[in-house]
């Protein structure tokens, strides 16, 4: 496995792989690697001749009252995983040559990204649209595989790739959850013991909106209430809970095409989101 | 020479060039060609096995009041001079093709594209940023021709493609000007004849200046006033004369750095822009 710190030298050698006709396949990532990602990993090994992961923590997708700083990182950790996992060219370049002096250009998405963890967390995804739209042109990649974890920053993503003609195709890959559960992030750390058992109440509630849809429950109100309750035992604070159009990210009243329900709750120590698709 | 209307399959074609190992030179334009595109065109050819033009009337770049449904178009006469200017490639997407329907990502300039047209026309060059980008992805060539006539807009995708890390270098060519010096401008057909006539004023008002500069004068007040006097001698109106830090487009006061000379000038039928770099 090859790093490559240098933005330029990373597009030289995807231009180079291209040129050999090679396909890329790329994983954006912001490190402290889990099973979620190495999971993205394995699945772009089947895509591609190439794997290249990149390890970046953005500043741009933080808030000012967010977790930059505190963000974890473990380089080390994360380069041997990479290299067990099988990518081929790990890029981790550093934010002064991701953002040069006096940036300025920036990418929007103006309808999907207004709701949900866009509402709360203004900026952020003018944030992740434009590091994503600049890996893209420097790894050129040929898939681009994204976790269904993060379900709107896919369905943001997908409207960009879209919208601006970016030659990459975007594989999504099923969440990878912990025995109990609970969806796997880098943010989990940051539970106390007693929180990370809580913590499962995401798993818990969706569980229980899916099995309420099955039985025949097709009030959004309803739906949305059972969630909370479940929410609600727990210390954990509701931020959202809201079901989607699947495709519009609009809010549905009565669920009659696929619709997505997405969650965020507060804990002491982290903010943690989670989604599952409800198909009629 | 092909011409290709389909987004899918210039990207297809553009592909497959660089897998065989060519070099795309590309050339933007809103078609109802001059002079001045053609100049563009034949610089392209220097500088790639393949050069590829563009004709797209961009809607996203004109605002609510300006020329979009008057803006000339006469595609068979600018194939038949793409083909005689050496073009190998011409796309010509329709509106429905490059924006489709629910379209909502942008990219915006939020520093260079503030002054100058951008203050005069909001919203143009967030059009013309986003419509070179979803070229720029469609087409991807490795280099991109561009007038220096429109000084500000050549500026502005530098900064785009510097920020976003497109896998492109941009070459800037000098202005095409009428016997007269008249900047060559698919609006100058809009003109009346007398404004025809009138019209050098913009170019006699930058050479203006361009001798009080060589005499010596580098206050940017004196230099404006020297420019304006020239324009309000004709029936020309002007929207905005500035003298602003090459670089930055910050207003200068005194002539110290490169400096960028910019005017827009509106005659009845057409509003019609030129500028000149004095450097010490």
């Amino acid at each position: 496995m090859k790093i490559i710190e240098s933005p330029e030298e990373m597009q030289k050698q995807a231009r180079l792989l291209i040129q050999s006709g090679e396909y890329i396949a790329f994983v954006p990532t912001m490190g402290f690697l889990h099973e979620g990602h190495l999971s993205l990993i394995r699945l772009a090994k089947e895509y591609s001749d190439t794997v290249v992961v990149s390890i970046f923590v953005n500043p741009a997708q933080f808030g000012p009252n967010e977790d930059l700083d505190a963000y974890p990182r473990d380089f080390a950790r994360d380069e041997k995983l990479c290299r067990e996992a099988g990518a081929d060219i790990l890029f981790y370049p550093t934010s002064q040559n991701m953002y040069l002096d006096g940036h300025s250009m920036w990418l929007s998405e103006e309808s999907l990204s207004t709701v949900l963890c866009g509402a709360s967390r203004p900026g952020h995804f003018r944030g992740v649209c434009t590091i994503v739209a600049k890996l893209l042109n420097i790894v050129q990649p040929d898939f681009m595989v994204l976790g269904e974890k993060d379900a709107q920053q896919l369905r943001v993503l997908r409207r960009m790739v879209r919208d601006l003609n970016f030659a990459v195709k975007i594989i999504a890959a099923p969440t990878v959850r912990a025995a109990d559960g609970l969806a796997m992030s880098s943010r989990n750390k940051y539970l106390t013991s007693a929180e990370r058992k809580e913590a499962v109440c995401l798993f818990q509630s969706l569980e229980k909106a899916k099995a309420l849809f099955a039985a025949g429950e097709r009030d959004a109100e309803t739906l949305k209430a059972a969630v909370r309750a479940v929410i609600e035992a727990t210390s954990g604070k509701v931020d959202y809970i809201e079901l989607v159009d699947d495709e519009t990210l609009q809010s549905v009243q009565t669920l009659e095409k696929p619709a997505l329900i997405a969650l965020a709750v507060k804990f002491s120590g982290a903010r943690l989101i989670d989604n599952t698709v409800l198909a009629p």
